[in-house]
């Protein structure tokens, strides 16, 4: 596989053309950003990290059936992934509030939110990434119905998955962000990174955040969490 | 009927007990607010204004079979309504894009919603009245599903109601807010007020607003506006 010419540069991951098509060449690098981009920071190795983790769960949601992007990894962070015309609409799914949820509506931090609850947000950079409900996103053909219905059981079916893997792991799987998009063949599937640049993980035993809260909330070195949440994954997978 | 304590000083309106148990004694006042309440002004016949259209369109929809707070106008600027307890939403139906709705999204400005667009916002003065999903509020339980199903419904209903009315009067109802409060039978009723203060009018001829926009944009005398609907409804209702 060759890589071919850059196709974006996102804020975690540069995203190549290769020499299939259909087929694209995504790198992890190591930067951070928070504030929506107006902060940003070089962090050895957490491009390593989080295309190991996300190789990981991309995996295990593939073995449980979840349809994805996902190809393989080829170098410590290189992926290869299908390429998909990305649904501009974030997809937010929270068990426990924490972060915008807390704040904006002055939710108890921690509370335990039974159904879990869904969000929708347009992936937009010049309008901030705006919150939508459903009937906003149709109204402005941003999505369909059955796309929302779609990304909604989908992510679902994602939570009730990656919650039962990290509680194996004595980890609370708190919010994660979601990306869909459409194949060449026009099926909606789960695509981008599945890492905890995107998730909010607590530790069971310590409560310590094991993902980019620790940037967001300048608590010290981030990739100290993101190690424990591979080398259990590891542990996890290995022992099966 | 006579006025009792003051229960509640509003941005637009003074609450006020009676002697009779169960009915509110509400005075339109003459102030305007922008920029949640950062902005105030005194604005000569507002009060006045409001309050006779809320009083017409009040009677209209209650002749049309919407349950409603309403019960009578007692002097130009004071309407008695049953007390109701109100539920921490706003209701916001959007027939054309206008306002938030065009900066927040990037929406053609004026372009027809088809359906029209509801929108639930949290009643909270402290978190300036934040935007919420479905999913969200039910999982803070500011409101249940069947208050939500309820809502919408009935704004259903006032929306084509109240666009009918002001079509005839050559007005497009652009966009309009609503609230809802239980009786003390647990009924779950429109309240508050229907005035150009809580919707957006276009005069169909000149295109110009008719509404608080005039104040919102500093376009000159909102009264202007707002007597123009006044004569039109009157006029209107007078004719019937
Ligand atoms: N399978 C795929 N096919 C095409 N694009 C993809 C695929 N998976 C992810 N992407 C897109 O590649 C980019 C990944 O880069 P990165 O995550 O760094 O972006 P970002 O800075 O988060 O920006 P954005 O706001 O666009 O998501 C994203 O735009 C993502 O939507
Ligand atoms: N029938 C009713 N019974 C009880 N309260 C009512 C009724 N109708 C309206 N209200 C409430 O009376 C107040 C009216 O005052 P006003 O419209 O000036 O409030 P406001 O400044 O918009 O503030 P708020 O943010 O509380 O709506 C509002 O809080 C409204 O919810
Ligand atoms: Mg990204
Ligand atoms: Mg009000």
């Amino acid at each position: 596989m060759e890589k071919g010419s850059l196709l974006y540069t996102g804020k975690a991951k540069n995203v190549y053309t290769t020499d299939q098509t259909g087929i694209l060449w995504v790198e992890y690098t190591n930067q951070a950003t928070a504030l929506n981009g107006k902060r940003k920071e070089q962090i050895t190795n957490k491009g390593q990290l989080n295309s190991a983790i996300s190789d990981l769960l991309f995996k295990y949601l593939t073995q449980q059936g979840i349809v994805n992007h996902y190809v393989e990894q080829i170098s410590p962070v290189v992926q290869l992934v299908k390429q998909v015309t990305i649904l501009p609409i974030e997809v937010v799914v929270r068990n426990y509030a924490a972060g915008h949820f807390v704040t904006k509506y002055n939710a108890p931090e921690m509370k335990h939110l039974v159904p879990s609850v869904h969000e929708f947000y347009f992936k937009d950079d010049a309008l901030d990434d705006p919150f939508m409900n459903d009937e906003q996103i149709m109204a402005l053909d941003i999505a369909t119905e059955a796309e929302l219905v779609t990304m909604r059981s989908e992510a679902n079916r994602v939570n009730k998955l990656l919650s039962d893997i990290f509680k194996k792991i004595g980890i609370t799987l708190i919010d994660f962000k979601l990306e869909f998009g459409y194949t060449a063949e026009q099926q909606l599937i789960l695509a981008d990174e599945l890492s905890p640049d995107n998730m909010r993980l607590i530790d069971d035993v310590t409560g310590d955040s094991l993902d980019k809260d620790v940037f967001r909330k300048n608590l010290g070195d981030v990739t100290v969490g993101y190690q424990i949440v591979l080398d259990r994954l590891q542990k996890l997978f290995t022992e099966k």
